[in-house]
């Protein structure tokens, strides 16, 4: 079944959510309002949302039940992204402008807290402390990930480890416990949890590590920004590390590079060439795919229901896109 | 009993409090490690824990239990006061450096973030959603306070409806549900609640205006800052407020002001000088007292246990403190 099927197939139960998400932002406040709506409606795949209704199926599916877990989760994701913007001091995402360049870093900071203020308001529907549990460690850890990837820019020095988890961190561990919770607030047992967990982890590495990928490969359209947009912050990714490790001319320029800081409009089409030319992206990939992997035989250990098809053809798609 | 001996009377518990506090915010990440011991070296009045243990002192009083509300209300508002800094562009709390001036603003956005998120995860201790609520709620609710004072900073045309409002926001409505947590998670009743509730409100009120009032007539070594920093920061505050709603000569000069955005090192001494003439620093301290009184009345309501005269002590501190 192909993805757009899949989405069909959830479209009454999606819309239900994309509802209440829209609902969950509305605020008396103009900025807070105007700034949610507009994250919002910048769209997204609602991975995370999807995931917590196909785990679900592992369960007693009740949308009205599921949704409140579906819509914090998503609200937690957007949140590290209006964050993550400050950060990286980002003028554009998906190609618009974003919260911190259209009023700015306070408004976007405000934003982000008010758009975690929400998630938790909603989680608090369920009554199972393991719930909030799961999610307030998620957060932290989100947290985690994002100091240690400050304290990691622009340092050429870190190992293939500390990349590991910083993308656990950022990105594997929500679409673990998106998985996670679904099953976990549908009263599916704790092996399916479990399962699910690993599923989704395996699924977010893998997912996380395409991504840096396609920073080098992927061409302005299909980012919607220039490539080589990480090495330009300063965030060392996979293809980089590895190009580093295995050629001491391209670390010699890389850390000549980041030892400047970046100049705004710096030319890193020598760099990104030697990056690509040093086998870093097929290693990168070969890592990603060893993920999907993993993710496949996670899911081989769960009941054989239909949805399993759908997990495994999402992880395919964002495992293996091309942008 | 002078405020000293309360807090002798709980000392044991507030260590209690204190030794999780630091237990709380413990992570390997040496900068989120550093930051956050050193906003809990920072001291303060930790009066949110207190007011959870005197209100809980209408029910069944258990500090293993009570600790982790009391925590949480603590650090949601260290949470709040990195995040304020990072708005304020402010160099010094309590005479001391901020995180965002010793680091940066992005690493108190997200010390802040782990800050809260260490909040949500103590408080799931408790399976009552209704905790979960209120303190989501409150959260929120700063949220929007901290939103609007952005809005309203530098605009003198805002009324004193919005000020109490934002006041509400940012201050009273977390040491009301201070109070109405700790009589909930005691298991207190609903009145006793809601009371506690109401005199938490009142007095965070009055606590605010009086903080608003030394602002301009504190001397620069009681305050940690030079007299005048909120107008510098174009928050304008009740004294203001009624200078310029009575004297329209002040209020020419404080809308000049505002109109320059405060270059860095103008000299307020005339604008101060003239909220002072105005009868605004009288004005403000009165109704300081009028919330003082409203706290007094819903005490009234309390049983008669000797707690209450403790509450109605540290009332009167923090409403008519000099420093």
């Amino acid at each position: 079944m192909k993805l757009a099927e899949i989405y069909m197939q959830f479209q009454s139960d999606i819309q239900i959510i994309e509802k209440e998400l829209e609902i969950s932002v509305q605020s008396n406040n103009d900025i807070l309002q105007e700034a949610s709506m507009q994250l919002l409606k910048a769209g997204g795949k609602r991975i995370r949302p999807v995931f917590v209704l196909l785990a679900a199926k592992f369960g007693d599916y009740d949308i009205e039940s599921l949704k409140h877990i579906a819509v914090p989760l998503e609200l937690v994701h957007m949140g590290s992204l209006v964050h993550d913007d400050v950060i990286d001091d980002a003028e554009l995402r998906r190609g618009k402008k974003t919260i911190q360049s259209q009023w700015n870093n306070q408004i976007a900071m405000y934003t982000g807290d008010f758009i975690f203020g929400k998630a938790i308001e909603t989680t608090t529907y369920f009554t199972n402390p393991q719930i909030h549990q799961i999610l307030s460690n998620a957060m932290l850890e989100m947290c985690l990930g994002e100091i240690e990837q400050i304290r990691d820019q622009y340092n050429w020095g870190q190992n293939f480890r500390i990349y590991l988890r910083r993308i656990k961190r950022k990105t594997a561990l929500l679409i673990a416990v998106s998985c996670e919770l679904g099953a976990l607030a549908a009263n599916a047992d704790y092996k399916t949890q479990r399962n699910l967990y690993r599923f989704g982890y395996n699924v977010g590495m893998s997912f996380q590590i395409t991504d840096d990928v396609l920073d080098f490969v992927g061409t302005e359209e299909q980012l919607g920004k220039p490539a080589g947009g990480d090495l330009r912050q300063g965030n060392v990714t996979l293809p980089a590390l590895y190009a580093m490790h295995h050629d001491s001319v391209i670390r010699n320029k890389v850390v000549d590079l980041l030892a400047t800081n970046f100049p705004e409009n710096v030319d890193l089409t020598d760099i990104i060439q030697s990056v690509k030319d040093s086998g870093g992206i097929e290693y990168s990939l070969e890592i990603s795919d060893q993920y999907l992997k993993k993710a496949y035989d996670a899911l081989e250990e769960l009941p054989d229901i239909e949805e399993k098809t759908y997990l495994r053809e999402i992880a395919a798609y964002i495992g293996r896109r091309k942008f």
